[in-house]
């Protein structure tokens, strides 16, 4: 079994996972510094979905920091199997999140500011980026595990 | 090399490429067949990403009806490979889209008719359902063909 950087287990991995974790930290704290938040049902969504991606790639940064310390292999199938589909759930959703969010700022900064303050959409779209940033590393996570999956 | 069904040259993959390319062909016409679509970007969008799924997998399909009728082998890694990107690319941008057309559809009717016929908005939301089916099949499509490729 050869060394795949990205996949579980390899420093790469422990830098994507924390990548995602910083992201989606970061794209929740930018929608939700505000409390106009809810009035949309995308930004709703995308308080949601970090909401569910900050602990998973959390706790799998955890894991992934223990077992390149203590230098155990967690590589069985079925483990592997578990954390790529969980990766491809959330990457799904955050990138579903993100172009939800993506098109309604879009479309209310057309509508002029009748319905969201200068300062305000600014922070919604670098909520959006980062949801972006953090669907792109999570799907490399899921995409570099799904490879490894096959050749165990 | 086990036959895995929905993979490239099996007829589980011919009918999904005839599903992507139907369902992707509703949701351009259910979206342009009136002529208010190009006033919302993320409509716009739609349009563009189903203009280039509809060839990508009508081609696709042909390919594949060919190789099952004369009963030759197109497995070739380099080819799965370019399938199995194609794919994923078209399916991230389809499920962009559709994730962008249903916000904003959602959006609009929030705020009442004044923006949207209720006519047209059935047609959009059912156009941004046909998206999301047409995506379901791709990404499928794109799984089963990189399930398969490192075993070639």
């Amino acid at each position: 079994m050869d060394e795949l950087p990205g996949s579980l287990g390899t420093s790469a991995s422990l830098s994507l996972r924390l990548g995602q974790t910083i992201f989606s930290s970061a794209s929740l704290l930018f929608m939700s510094l505000g409390v106009e938040f809810y009035s949309y049902t995308a930004f709703c969504y995308l308080v949601t979905i970090m909401g569910l991606v900050i602990p998973w790639s959390f706790t799998l940064a955890i894991l992934e920091g223990y077992t390149i310390l203590v230098k155990c292999h967690l590589r069985q199938p079925g483990i592997l199997l578990i954390i790529a589909i969980g990766d491809w759930i959330l990457s799904i959703l955050s990138l579903a999140a993100a172009c939800s969010t993506a098109s309604v700022i879009n479309l209310v900064l057309d509508n002029g500011d009748s319905f969201c303050p200068t300062k305000s959409c600014g922070r919604y779209q670098l909520s959006a980026a980062m949801a972006f940033l953090s669907w792109f590393l999570c799907a490399a996570s899921s995409l570099f595990n799904l490879w490894l999956l096959p050749s165990l």
